[in-house]
Protein backbone atom coordinates (compact mmCIF):
# COMPACT_ATOMS: atom_id res chain seq x y z
CA UNK A 1 0.00 0.00 0.00
CA UNK A 2 1.35 3.46 -0.84
CA UNK A 3 0.02 6.10 1.72
CA UNK A 4 0.27 9.64 1.53
CA UNK A 5 1.09 11.59 4.70
CA UNK A 6 -1.64 14.78 5.16
CA UNK A 7 1.26 16.17 7.41
CA UNK A 8 4.81 16.65 5.77
CA UNK A 9 6.36 16.71 9.96
CA UNK A 10 4.62 13.31 10.17
CA UNK A 11 8.19 11.78 11.12
CA UNK A 12 9.52 14.52 13.10
CA UNK A 13 5.84 14.12 15.17
CA UNK A 14 6.39 10.15 15.46
CA UNK A 15 10.09 10.80 16.83
CA UNK A 16 8.83 13.18 19.36
CA UNK A 17 6.28 11.30 20.60
CA UNK A 18 8.74 7.79 20.71
CA UNK A 19 11.29 10.08 22.76
CA UNK A 20 8.38 10.81 25.18
CA UNK A 21 7.90 6.74 26.11
CA UNK A 22 9.41 5.71 28.83
CA UNK A 23 8.86 2.23 28.10
CA UNK A 24 10.56 2.31 24.90
CA UNK A 25 13.58 3.62 26.37
CA UNK A 26 13.70 1.05 28.92
CA UNK A 27 13.09 -1.51 26.43
CA UNK A 28 16.37 0.14 24.71
CA UNK A 29 13.75 0.63 21.45
CA UNK A 30 15.08 2.12 18.82
CA UNK A 31 13.11 3.93 15.80
CA UNK A 32 14.71 2.85 12.56
CA UNK A 33 12.43 3.39 9.57
CA UNK A 34 9.56 6.19 9.29
CA UNK A 35 7.73 5.84 6.22
CA UNK A 36 4.30 7.19 5.05
CA UNK A 37 1.77 4.44 6.94
CA UNK A 38 5.32 1.85 7.86
CA UNK A 39 7.35 2.24 11.12
CA UNK A 40 9.90 -0.42 12.44
CA UNK A 41 11.20 -0.05 15.87
CA UNK A 42 14.45 -2.63 16.41
CA UNK A 43 14.88 -3.69 20.23
CA UNK A 44 17.89 -5.98 21.91
CA UNK A 45 17.55 -8.87 24.22
CA UNK A 46 17.73 -8.17 27.31
CA UNK A 47 17.29 -10.74 30.49
CA UNK A 48 15.30 -7.62 32.06
CA UNK A 49 12.74 -8.49 29.79
CA UNK A 50 12.88 -12.59 29.78
CA UNK A 51 9.84 -15.00 30.38
CA UNK A 52 10.41 -18.21 32.59
CA UNK A 53 12.55 -20.28 29.61
CA UNK A 54 14.82 -17.45 29.03
CA UNK A 55 13.67 -15.62 25.71
CA UNK A 56 12.19 -12.44 25.45
CA UNK A 57 8.79 -11.95 27.31
CA UNK A 58 5.86 -11.72 24.28
CA UNK A 59 4.63 -9.16 26.44
CA UNK A 60 7.96 -6.81 25.38
CA UNK A 61 7.63 -7.80 21.56
CA UNK A 62 4.45 -6.51 22.46
CA UNK A 63 4.96 -3.85 23.67
CA UNK A 64 7.22 -2.80 20.99
CA UNK A 65 4.43 -4.16 18.09
CA UNK A 66 2.02 -2.08 19.73
CA UNK A 67 4.09 0.99 19.24
CA UNK A 68 5.23 0.22 15.74
CA UNK A 69 1.55 0.00 14.64
CA UNK A 70 0.67 3.06 16.75
CA UNK A 71 3.37 5.25 15.45
CA UNK A 72 2.63 3.91 11.51
CA UNK A 73 -1.03 5.19 12.13
CA UNK A 74 -0.26 8.49 13.52
CA UNK A 75 2.33 9.01 10.31
CA UNK A 76 -1.13 9.49 8.68
CA UNK A 77 -2.73 11.76 10.65
CA UNK A 78 -3.19 15.37 10.79
CA UNK A 79 -1.02 17.20 12.87
CA UNK A 80 -2.97 17.84 15.38
CA UNK A 81 -4.04 14.32 16.37
CA UNK A 82 -2.85 12.32 18.80
CA UNK A 83 -3.05 7.90 18.66
CA UNK A 84 -4.85 5.65 20.87
CA UNK A 85 -4.68 1.74 20.86
CA UNK A 86 -7.93 0.68 20.75
CA UNK A 87 -7.49 -3.00 21.14
CA UNK A 88 -4.55 -5.73 19.55
CA UNK A 89 -4.34 -9.37 19.02
CA UNK A 90 -0.99 -11.22 19.11
CA UNK A 91 -0.36 -14.40 17.59
CA UNK A 92 2.73 -15.76 18.78
CA UNK A 93 4.21 -18.07 16.11
CA UNK A 94 7.76 -19.11 17.74
CA UNK A 95 9.68 -18.06 21.31
CA UNK A 96 11.51 -15.18 20.97
CA UNK A 97 15.09 -16.13 21.03
CA UNK A 98 17.65 -13.93 19.47
CA UNK A 99 20.04 -11.43 20.23
CA UNK A 100 17.87 -8.55 19.29
CA UNK A 101 14.13 -8.11 17.30
CA UNK A 102 12.97 -5.67 14.63
CA UNK A 103 9.19 -4.73 14.90
CA UNK A 104 7.24 -3.20 12.32
CA UNK A 105 4.08 -1.84 11.96
CA UNK A 106 2.28 -0.88 8.35
CA UNK A 107 -1.39 0.61 8.10
CA UNK A 108 -3.94 -1.65 6.45
CA UNK A 109 -6.63 0.99 6.17
CA UNK A 110 -7.12 4.30 7.08
CA UNK A 111 -10.09 6.06 8.27
CA UNK A 112 -11.16 9.41 9.42
CA UNK A 113 -11.69 7.72 12.84
CA UNK A 114 -10.24 4.38 13.02
CA UNK A 115 -6.85 3.08 11.40
CA UNK A 116 -6.08 -0.87 11.07
CA UNK A 117 -2.64 -2.13 11.16
CA UNK A 118 -1.01 -5.24 10.96
CA UNK A 119 2.21 -5.74 12.66
CA UNK A 120 5.55 -8.00 13.09
CA UNK A 121 8.02 -9.22 15.34
CA UNK A 122 11.07 -10.72 13.77
CA UNK A 123 14.53 -11.97 14.56
CA UNK A 124 16.76 -8.90 13.54
CA UNK A 125 19.68 -9.31 11.25
CA UNK A 126 18.86 -12.77 10.29
CA UNK A 127 18.83 -12.92 6.61
CA UNK A 128 15.84 -15.45 6.29
CA UNK A 129 14.29 -13.79 9.59
CA UNK A 130 11.85 -15.84 11.00
CA UNK A 131 8.43 -14.23 11.96
CA UNK A 132 8.09 -14.65 15.89
CA UNK A 133 5.11 -12.46 15.92
CA UNK A 134 2.07 -11.39 14.01
CA UNK A 135 0.05 -8.70 15.41
CA UNK A 136 -3.57 -7.00 14.14
CA UNK A 137 -4.38 -4.01 16.06
CA UNK A 138 -7.34 -0.94 15.60
CA UNK A 139 -5.77 2.39 16.29
CA UNK A 140 -8.04 5.68 16.73
CA UNK A 141 -7.73 9.40 15.63
CA UNK A 142 -7.74 11.52 18.79
CA UNK A 143 -8.07 15.35 17.44
CA UNK A 144 -6.64 17.42 20.54
CA UNK A 145 -9.62 18.69 21.81
CA UNK A 146 -11.07 15.20 22.23
CA UNK A 147 -8.36 13.61 24.34
CA UNK A 148 -10.75 13.10 27.20
CA UNK A 149 -13.35 10.47 25.75
CA UNK A 150 -12.67 7.30 24.53
CA UNK B 1 -16.21 -21.90 37.45
CA UNK B 2 -14.56 -24.08 40.52
CA UNK B 3 -11.45 -26.06 38.80
CA UNK B 4 -9.93 -28.55 40.65
CA UNK B 5 -6.01 -28.49 40.14
CA UNK B 6 -4.47 -31.96 39.76
CA UNK B 7 -1.18 -31.42 41.06
CA UNK B 8 -1.40 -30.21 45.08
CA UNK B 9 1.70 -28.37 44.31
CA UNK B 10 0.51 -26.26 41.72
CA UNK B 11 1.35 -23.08 43.38
CA UNK B 12 4.67 -23.96 44.11
CA UNK B 13 4.89 -24.26 40.43
CA UNK B 14 3.34 -20.99 39.28
CA UNK B 15 5.83 -19.64 42.10
CA UNK B 16 8.93 -20.77 40.57
CA UNK B 17 8.48 -20.11 37.22
CA UNK B 18 6.88 -16.05 38.11
CA UNK B 19 10.53 -16.27 40.11
CA UNK B 20 12.66 -17.20 36.78
CA UNK B 21 11.06 -14.46 34.37
CA UNK B 22 13.39 -11.20 34.54
CA UNK B 23 10.12 -9.40 32.86
CA UNK B 24 7.91 -9.60 36.39
CA UNK B 25 11.07 -8.41 38.20
CA UNK B 26 11.96 -5.66 36.25
CA UNK B 27 8.47 -4.68 36.64
CA UNK B 28 8.05 -5.08 40.08
CA UNK B 29 5.30 -7.61 39.35
CA UNK B 30 4.34 -9.74 42.26
CA UNK B 31 1.69 -12.85 42.56
CA UNK B 32 -1.29 -12.01 45.16
CA UNK B 33 -3.49 -14.55 44.48
CA UNK B 34 -3.13 -18.51 43.05
CA UNK B 35 -5.84 -20.11 43.60
CA UNK B 36 -6.58 -23.45 41.19
CA UNK B 37 -7.61 -21.82 37.60
CA UNK B 38 -7.30 -18.15 39.08
CA UNK B 39 -4.26 -16.16 39.38
CA UNK B 40 -3.80 -12.45 40.02
CA UNK B 41 -0.61 -10.28 39.75
CA UNK B 42 0.47 -6.17 40.99
CA UNK B 43 2.62 -4.01 39.40
CA UNK B 44 2.82 -0.36 40.46
CA UNK B 45 2.71 2.31 39.01
CA UNK B 46 6.50 3.51 36.72
CA UNK B 47 7.58 6.28 35.01
CA UNK B 48 10.17 3.37 33.15
CA UNK B 49 7.28 1.66 31.63
CA UNK B 50 4.95 4.81 30.18
CA UNK B 51 3.67 5.63 27.07
CA UNK B 52 3.64 9.13 25.21
CA UNK B 53 1.03 10.58 27.78
CA UNK B 54 2.18 9.74 30.61
CA UNK B 55 0.38 6.83 31.33
CA UNK B 56 1.79 2.77 31.71
CA UNK B 57 2.13 1.59 28.58
CA UNK B 58 -0.18 -0.88 27.56
CA UNK B 59 2.66 -3.46 26.72
CA UNK B 60 3.23 -3.04 30.00
CA UNK B 61 -0.36 -4.11 31.47
CA UNK B 62 -0.32 -6.78 28.72
CA UNK B 63 2.70 -8.44 29.77
CA UNK B 64 1.54 -9.17 33.46
CA UNK B 65 -2.03 -10.13 32.08
CA UNK B 66 -0.76 -12.58 29.88
CA UNK B 67 1.63 -13.89 33.01
CA UNK B 68 -1.67 -14.12 35.03
CA UNK B 69 -3.42 -15.58 32.25
CA UNK B 70 -0.74 -18.33 31.82
CA UNK B 71 -0.06 -19.21 35.42
CA UNK B 72 -3.86 -19.69 35.61
CA UNK B 73 -3.87 -22.23 32.98
CA UNK B 74 -0.22 -23.87 35.03
CA UNK B 75 -1.81 -23.97 37.90
CA UNK B 76 -4.54 -26.42 36.01
CA UNK B 77 -1.56 -28.44 34.16
CA UNK B 78 -0.39 -31.73 35.08
CA UNK B 79 3.19 -31.50 37.48
CA UNK B 80 5.63 -32.21 34.11
CA UNK B 81 3.92 -29.43 31.85
CA UNK B 82 5.06 -25.78 31.01
CA UNK B 83 2.97 -23.25 29.68
CA UNK B 84 2.92 -21.47 26.36
CA UNK B 85 1.03 -18.54 25.19
CA UNK B 86 -0.79 -19.72 21.42
CA UNK B 87 -2.64 -16.12 21.23
CA UNK B 88 -4.24 -13.36 22.78
CA UNK B 89 -6.33 -10.22 22.34
CA UNK B 90 -6.16 -7.29 24.73
CA UNK B 91 -9.39 -4.29 24.22
CA UNK B 92 -8.14 -1.04 26.11
CA UNK B 93 -11.21 0.30 27.63
CA UNK B 94 -9.49 3.31 29.66
CA UNK B 95 -5.83 5.01 29.92
CA UNK B 96 -4.04 3.24 32.43
CA UNK B 97 -3.90 5.81 34.65
CA UNK B 98 -3.25 5.11 38.52
CA UNK B 99 -0.68 4.17 41.31
CA UNK B 100 -0.63 0.95 40.86
CA UNK B 101 -2.91 -2.12 38.73
CA UNK B 102 -3.93 -5.49 39.77
CA UNK B 103 -4.10 -8.09 36.77
CA UNK B 104 -6.25 -10.87 36.98
CA UNK B 105 -6.20 -14.22 34.89
CA UNK B 106 -9.46 -16.62 34.56
CA UNK B 107 -9.55 -20.35 33.00
CA UNK B 108 -12.83 -20.34 31.35
CA UNK B 109 -12.11 -23.94 29.46
CA UNK B 110 -9.00 -26.07 29.98
CA UNK B 111 -9.04 -28.95 27.48
CA UNK B 112 -5.91 -31.51 27.60
CA UNK B 113 -3.96 -29.50 24.81
CA UNK B 114 -5.45 -25.89 25.06
CA UNK B 115 -6.97 -24.03 27.88
CA UNK B 116 -8.46 -21.06 27.26
CA UNK B 117 -8.35 -17.85 29.70
CA UNK B 118 -9.85 -14.09 30.11
CA UNK B 119 -7.99 -11.47 31.97
CA UNK B 120 -8.75 -8.26 33.37
CA UNK B 121 -6.14 -5.10 34.03
CA UNK B 122 -7.57 -2.88 37.02
CA UNK B 123 -6.62 -0.01 39.02
CA UNK B 124 -5.89 -0.87 42.21
CA UNK B 125 -6.90 -0.26 45.32
CA UNK B 126 -9.93 1.37 44.27
CA UNK B 127 -12.70 0.87 45.75
CA UNK B 128 -14.92 0.62 42.22
CA UNK B 129 -11.86 -0.02 40.54
CA UNK B 130 -12.06 0.48 36.73
CA UNK B 131 -11.32 -1.96 34.55
CA UNK B 132 -8.53 -0.88 31.71
CA UNK B 133 -8.43 -3.49 29.74
CA UNK B 134 -9.77 -6.96 28.98
CA UNK B 135 -7.76 -10.21 27.67
CA UNK B 136 -8.50 -13.22 25.84
CA UNK B 137 -6.14 -15.71 25.65
CA UNK B 138 -5.37 -19.03 23.99
CA UNK B 139 -2.57 -20.92 26.27
CA UNK B 140 -1.15 -24.76 24.84
CA UNK B 141 -0.42 -27.39 27.55
CA UNK B 142 3.55 -28.40 26.65
CA UNK B 143 4.83 -31.99 28.02
CA UNK B 144 8.10 -31.23 29.17
CA UNK B 145 8.73 -33.73 25.82
CA UNK B 146 7.07 -31.86 23.52
CA UNK B 147 8.63 -28.55 24.44
CA UNK B 148 10.67 -28.01 21.30
CA UNK B 149 7.36 -28.37 18.66
CA UNK B 150 5.13 -25.41 18.64
CA UNK C 1 -23.13 -2.84 34.84
CA UNK C 2 -26.54 -1.17 34.96
CA UNK C 3 -26.53 0.91 31.55
CA UNK C 4 -29.07 3.75 30.76
CA UNK C 5 -30.56 4.03 27.32
CA UNK C 6 -30.50 7.66 26.05
CA UNK C 7 -33.60 6.79 23.67
CA UNK C 8 -36.96 5.51 25.66
CA UNK C 9 -37.10 3.62 22.05
CA UNK C 10 -34.13 1.76 21.56
CA UNK C 11 -35.83 -1.47 22.09
CA UNK C 12 -37.93 -0.09 18.82
CA UNK C 13 -34.84 0.82 16.82
CA UNK C 14 -33.50 -2.75 17.84
CA UNK C 15 -36.49 -4.80 17.08
CA UNK C 16 -36.75 -2.51 13.36
CA UNK C 17 -33.03 -2.85 12.23
CA UNK C 18 -32.90 -6.77 13.03
CA UNK C 19 -36.42 -6.78 10.74
CA UNK C 20 -33.95 -5.66 7.99
CA UNK C 21 -31.12 -8.04 8.32
CA UNK C 22 -32.15 -10.69 5.75
CA UNK C 23 -29.72 -13.00 7.66
CA UNK C 24 -31.41 -13.10 10.94
CA UNK C 25 -34.64 -14.13 8.74
CA UNK C 26 -32.56 -16.94 6.60
CA UNK C 27 -30.97 -18.39 10.07
CA UNK C 28 -34.03 -18.71 12.11
CA UNK C 29 -32.91 -16.03 15.01
CA UNK C 30 -35.66 -14.60 17.22
CA UNK C 31 -34.48 -11.65 19.26
CA UNK C 32 -34.71 -12.74 22.41
CA UNK C 33 -34.23 -9.71 25.76
CA UNK C 34 -33.89 -5.99 24.53
CA UNK C 35 -32.16 -4.51 27.75
CA UNK C 36 -29.82 -1.32 27.77
CA UNK C 37 -26.79 -2.57 26.57
CA UNK C 38 -27.62 -6.52 26.77
CA UNK C 39 -29.51 -8.19 23.80
CA UNK C 40 -30.20 -12.29 23.75
CA UNK C 41 -30.95 -13.27 20.46
CA UNK C 42 -31.99 -17.40 20.23
CA UNK C 43 -31.78 -19.79 16.45
CA UNK C 44 -32.74 -23.31 16.14
CA UNK C 45 -30.36 -25.69 14.98
CA UNK C 46 -29.88 -26.35 11.34
CA UNK C 47 -28.80 -28.49 8.76
CA UNK C 48 -28.37 -26.11 6.32
CA UNK C 49 -25.51 -24.22 8.60
CA UNK C 50 -23.86 -26.91 9.67
CA UNK C 51 -20.18 -27.53 9.34
CA UNK C 52 -18.53 -31.14 7.94
CA UNK C 53 -19.02 -32.92 11.13
CA UNK C 54 -23.17 -31.98 11.00
CA UNK C 55 -22.35 -29.38 13.98
CA UNK C 56 -23.75 -25.95 13.70
CA UNK C 57 -21.03 -24.22 11.86
CA UNK C 58 -18.71 -21.90 14.13
CA UNK C 59 -20.14 -18.87 11.08
CA UNK C 60 -23.67 -19.24 12.18
CA UNK C 61 -22.98 -18.49 15.89
CA UNK C 62 -20.39 -15.90 15.19
CA UNK C 63 -23.15 -14.34 12.75
CA UNK C 64 -25.73 -14.34 15.40
CA UNK C 65 -23.16 -13.55 18.69
CA UNK C 66 -21.98 -10.42 15.89
CA UNK C 67 -25.51 -9.03 15.72
CA UNK C 68 -26.63 -9.79 19.44
CA UNK C 69 -23.75 -7.44 20.35
CA UNK C 70 -24.17 -4.92 17.66
CA UNK C 71 -27.60 -4.35 19.46
CA UNK C 72 -26.64 -4.21 22.20
CA UNK C 73 -24.17 -1.44 21.49
CA UNK C 74 -27.11 0.16 19.48
CA UNK C 75 -29.65 0.28 22.43
CA UNK C 76 -27.33 2.62 23.91
CA UNK C 77 -26.58 4.92 20.79
CA UNK C 78 -28.53 8.23 20.96
CA UNK C 79 -31.90 7.86 18.25
CA UNK C 80 -30.03 9.17 14.72
CA UNK C 81 -27.66 6.84 15.34
CA UNK C 82 -26.44 3.20 13.16
CA UNK C 83 -24.56 0.79 14.99
CA UNK C 84 -20.75 -0.72 12.47
CA UNK C 85 -18.53 -3.60 13.58
CA UNK C 86 -15.00 -2.48 13.93
CA UNK C 87 -13.80 -5.92 14.64
CA UNK C 88 -15.09 -8.82 16.41
CA UNK C 89 -12.86 -12.34 18.24
CA UNK C 90 -14.50 -15.68 18.19
CA UNK C 91 -13.51 -18.34 20.83
CA UNK C 92 -14.76 -21.60 20.40
CA UNK C 93 -14.61 -23.54 23.32
CA UNK C 94 -16.96 -26.71 22.59
CA UNK C 95 -18.50 -28.03 19.07
CA UNK C 96 -22.24 -26.53 18.73
CA UNK C 97 -24.41 -29.31 19.40
CA UNK C 98 -27.67 -29.20 20.72
CA UNK C 99 -31.27 -28.07 19.17
CA UNK C 100 -30.98 -24.59 20.02
CA UNK C 101 -28.93 -21.85 20.41
CA UNK C 102 -28.66 -18.70 22.68
CA UNK C 103 -26.27 -15.91 21.80
CA UNK C 104 -25.85 -13.21 24.19
CA UNK C 105 -24.58 -9.84 23.89
CA UNK C 106 -23.43 -7.02 26.65
CA UNK C 107 -21.43 -3.92 26.53
CA UNK C 108 -18.44 -3.35 28.79
CA UNK C 109 -17.54 0.31 27.95
CA UNK C 110 -19.81 2.86 26.12
CA UNK C 111 -17.84 6.25 24.07
CA UNK C 112 -19.21 7.98 22.45
CA UNK C 113 -17.60 6.57 19.32
CA UNK C 114 -16.97 3.60 19.82
CA UNK C 115 -18.28 0.51 22.29
CA UNK C 116 -16.85 -2.88 23.24
CA UNK C 117 -19.15 -5.83 23.77
CA UNK C 118 -18.51 -9.41 25.16
CA UNK C 119 -21.05 -11.98 23.49
CA UNK C 120 -21.40 -15.82 24.10
CA UNK C 121 -23.43 -18.65 22.33
CA UNK C 122 -24.92 -21.02 24.75
CA UNK C 123 -27.05 -24.18 24.34
CA UNK C 124 -30.91 -23.05 24.72
CA UNK C 125 -33.05 -24.69 27.05
CA UNK C 126 -30.38 -26.74 29.06
CA UNK C 127 -30.13 -26.41 32.43
CA UNK C 128 -26.74 -26.14 33.04
CA UNK C 129 -25.82 -24.66 29.74
CA UNK C 130 -22.53 -25.24 28.54
CA UNK C 131 -20.47 -21.82 26.81
CA UNK C 132 -19.72 -22.81 23.07
CA UNK C 133 -17.92 -19.80 22.39
CA UNK C 134 -17.57 -16.31 23.47
CA UNK C 135 -16.71 -13.21 21.55
CA UNK C 136 -15.18 -9.92 22.19
CA UNK C 137 -15.90 -7.16 19.73
CA UNK C 138 -15.50 -3.69 18.81
CA UNK C 139 -18.32 -1.58 17.66
CA UNK C 140 -19.04 1.47 16.31
CA UNK C 141 -21.27 4.63 16.67
CA UNK C 142 -22.29 5.21 13.37
CA UNK C 143 -24.07 9.04 13.27
CA UNK C 144 -26.36 9.18 10.03
CA UNK C 145 -24.47 12.06 8.50
CA UNK C 146 -20.99 9.97 8.97
CA UNK C 147 -22.33 6.15 7.44
CA UNK C 148 -20.20 6.83 4.21
CA UNK C 149 -16.55 7.21 6.34
CA UNK C 150 -15.46 4.45 8.17
CA UNK D 1 5.30 -19.31 2.00
CA UNK D 2 5.49 -22.11 -0.24
CA UNK D 3 4.40 -25.31 1.68
CA UNK D 4 4.84 -29.32 1.20
CA UNK D 5 1.37 -31.29 1.35
CA UNK D 6 2.17 -34.78 3.57
CA UNK D 7 -0.53 -36.04 1.93
CA UNK D 8 -0.97 -36.26 -1.86
CA UNK D 9 -4.95 -36.34 -1.92
CA UNK D 10 -5.07 -33.63 0.19
CA UNK D 11 -7.19 -31.64 -2.31
CA UNK D 12 -9.60 -34.88 -2.29
CA UNK D 13 -10.02 -34.60 1.27
CA UNK D 14 -10.54 -31.02 1.36
CA UNK D 15 -13.04 -31.43 -1.25
CA UNK D 16 -15.24 -34.27 0.14
CA UNK D 17 -14.99 -32.03 3.58
CA UNK D 18 -16.39 -29.55 1.90
CA UNK D 19 -19.29 -31.01 0.48
CA UNK D 20 -20.57 -32.27 3.62
CA UNK D 21 -20.68 -28.44 5.17
CA UNK D 22 -24.66 -27.54 4.76
CA UNK D 23 -23.46 -24.21 5.39
CA UNK D 24 -21.01 -23.98 2.47
CA UNK D 25 -23.94 -24.83 0.06
CA UNK D 26 -26.68 -22.69 1.66
CA UNK D 27 -23.75 -20.07 0.98
CA UNK D 28 -23.92 -20.76 -2.55
CA UNK D 29 -19.84 -21.10 -1.69
CA UNK D 30 -17.65 -22.88 -4.05
CA UNK D 31 -14.37 -24.08 -3.46
CA UNK D 32 -11.96 -22.12 -6.24
CA UNK D 33 -8.14 -22.86 -5.27
CA UNK D 34 -6.84 -25.91 -3.45
CA UNK D 35 -2.72 -25.35 -3.11
CA UNK D 36 -0.94 -26.80 -0.19
CA UNK D 37 -1.65 -24.06 2.30
CA UNK D 38 -3.66 -22.06 0.64
CA UNK D 39 -7.78 -22.40 -0.15
CA UNK D 40 -9.85 -19.75 -1.82
CA UNK D 41 -13.59 -20.20 -1.77
CA UNK D 42 -15.88 -17.80 -3.71
CA UNK D 43 -19.54 -17.05 -2.58
CA UNK D 44 -22.41 -14.97 -4.55
CA UNK D 45 -23.96 -11.69 -3.04
CA UNK D 46 -27.64 -13.14 -1.59
CA UNK D 47 -30.61 -11.35 0.08
CA UNK D 48 -30.76 -14.03 2.14
CA UNK D 49 -27.61 -13.52 3.65
CA UNK D 50 -27.94 -9.58 4.48
CA UNK D 51 -27.23 -7.17 7.36
CA UNK D 52 -29.49 -4.31 8.15
CA UNK D 53 -28.10 -2.09 5.95
CA UNK D 54 -28.14 -4.38 2.32
CA UNK D 55 -24.71 -5.36 2.28
CA UNK D 56 -23.61 -9.11 3.05
CA UNK D 57 -23.73 -9.79 6.74
CA UNK D 58 -20.37 -9.49 8.11
CA UNK D 59 -20.90 -13.35 9.68
CA UNK D 60 -21.28 -14.71 6.20
CA UNK D 61 -17.69 -13.53 5.25
CA UNK D 62 -16.54 -14.64 7.87
CA UNK D 63 -18.04 -18.30 7.65
CA UNK D 64 -16.64 -18.63 4.70
CA UNK D 65 -13.00 -16.94 5.45
CA UNK D 66 -13.16 -19.40 8.54
CA UNK D 67 -13.86 -22.49 6.26
CA UNK D 68 -10.93 -20.97 3.56
CA UNK D 69 -8.38 -21.03 6.56
CA UNK D 70 -9.91 -23.93 8.07
CA UNK D 71 -9.02 -25.89 4.40
CA UNK D 72 -5.84 -24.62 4.36
CA UNK D 73 -4.77 -25.77 7.29
CA UNK D 74 -6.10 -29.23 6.35
CA UNK D 75 -4.71 -29.33 2.93
CA UNK D 76 -1.23 -29.22 5.43
CA UNK D 77 -2.44 -32.45 7.68
CA UNK D 78 -1.69 -35.79 7.30
CA UNK D 79 -4.34 -38.11 5.95
CA UNK D 80 -5.63 -39.00 9.05
CA UNK D 81 -6.49 -35.62 10.39
CA UNK D 82 -9.20 -33.54 10.96
CA UNK D 83 -9.28 -29.93 11.62
CA UNK D 84 -11.25 -27.71 14.32
CA UNK D 85 -11.05 -24.08 14.55
CA UNK D 86 -9.94 -23.07 17.75
CA UNK D 87 -10.43 -19.19 17.33
CA UNK D 88 -10.49 -16.62 14.97
CA UNK D 89 -10.44 -12.59 14.93
CA UNK D 90 -12.39 -10.68 12.04
CA UNK D 91 -11.52 -7.22 11.07
CA UNK D 92 -14.37 -5.58 9.32
CA UNK D 93 -12.24 -3.16 7.06
CA UNK D 94 -15.19 -2.14 4.46
CA UNK D 95 -19.06 -2.60 4.08
CA UNK D 96 -19.69 -5.93 2.23
CA UNK D 97 -21.22 -4.56 -1.32
CA UNK D 98 -20.65 -6.26 -4.57
CA UNK D 99 -22.02 -8.80 -6.82
CA UNK D 100 -20.20 -11.54 -5.20
CA UNK D 101 -16.87 -12.27 -3.13
CA UNK D 102 -13.68 -14.58 -2.52
CA UNK D 103 -12.49 -15.96 0.94
CA UNK D 104 -8.71 -16.66 1.12
CA UNK D 105 -7.23 -18.84 3.72
CA UNK D 106 -3.23 -19.08 4.38
CA UNK D 107 -1.15 -21.23 6.33
CA UNK D 108 1.85 -18.90 7.97
CA UNK D 109 2.93 -21.39 10.52
CA UNK D 110 2.09 -25.00 10.40
CA UNK D 111 2.70 -26.79 14.05
CA UNK D 112 2.05 -30.79 14.89
CA UNK D 113 -0.77 -29.71 17.09
CA UNK D 114 -1.85 -26.15 15.37
CA UNK D 115 -1.47 -23.94 13.01
CA UNK D 116 -1.75 -20.39 12.16
CA UNK D 117 -3.14 -19.03 9.06
CA UNK D 118 -4.70 -15.28 7.97
CA UNK D 119 -7.11 -15.02 5.84
CA UNK D 120 -8.70 -12.21 3.77
CA UNK D 121 -12.51 -11.94 2.13
CA UNK D 122 -12.53 -9.44 -0.83
CA UNK D 123 -15.02 -8.53 -4.08
CA UNK D 124 -14.89 -10.90 -6.66
CA UNK D 125 -14.13 -10.03 -10.58
CA UNK D 126 -12.57 -6.36 -9.82
CA UNK D 127 -9.38 -5.63 -11.39
CA UNK D 128 -8.60 -3.88 -8.09
CA UNK D 129 -10.19 -6.09 -5.43
CA UNK D 130 -10.92 -4.32 -2.24
CA UNK D 131 -9.86 -5.93 0.91
CA UNK D 132 -13.29 -6.21 3.06
CA UNK D 133 -11.58 -7.71 5.92
CA UNK D 134 -9.07 -10.02 7.10
CA UNK D 135 -8.81 -13.08 9.40
CA UNK D 136 -6.44 -14.46 11.61
CA UNK D 137 -6.95 -18.03 13.34
CA UNK D 138 -5.67 -20.60 14.90
CA UNK D 139 -6.70 -23.87 13.98
CA UNK D 140 -6.26 -27.75 15.63
CA UNK D 141 -4.70 -30.72 13.92
CA UNK D 142 -7.10 -33.54 15.09
CA UNK D 143 -5.98 -36.96 15.00
CA UNK D 144 -9.10 -39.14 14.55
CA UNK D 145 -8.36 -41.10 17.62
CA UNK D 146 -8.71 -37.68 19.37
CA UNK D 147 -11.61 -36.20 18.43
CA UNK D 148 -13.97 -36.21 21.09
CA UNK D 149 -11.31 -33.77 22.97
CA UNK D 150 -10.25 -29.86 22.64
Amino acid sequence: MDWQAPDADHATRVRESFALQGAMQTLGARLETIEPGLVTISMPFAKAFTQQDGFMHAGALTTVTDSACGYAALSLMPADCGVLTVEFKMNLLAPAKGPAFVCEGRVVKAGKTLMFCEGTARVDGERQSRTLATMSATMMVMPRRDREDG
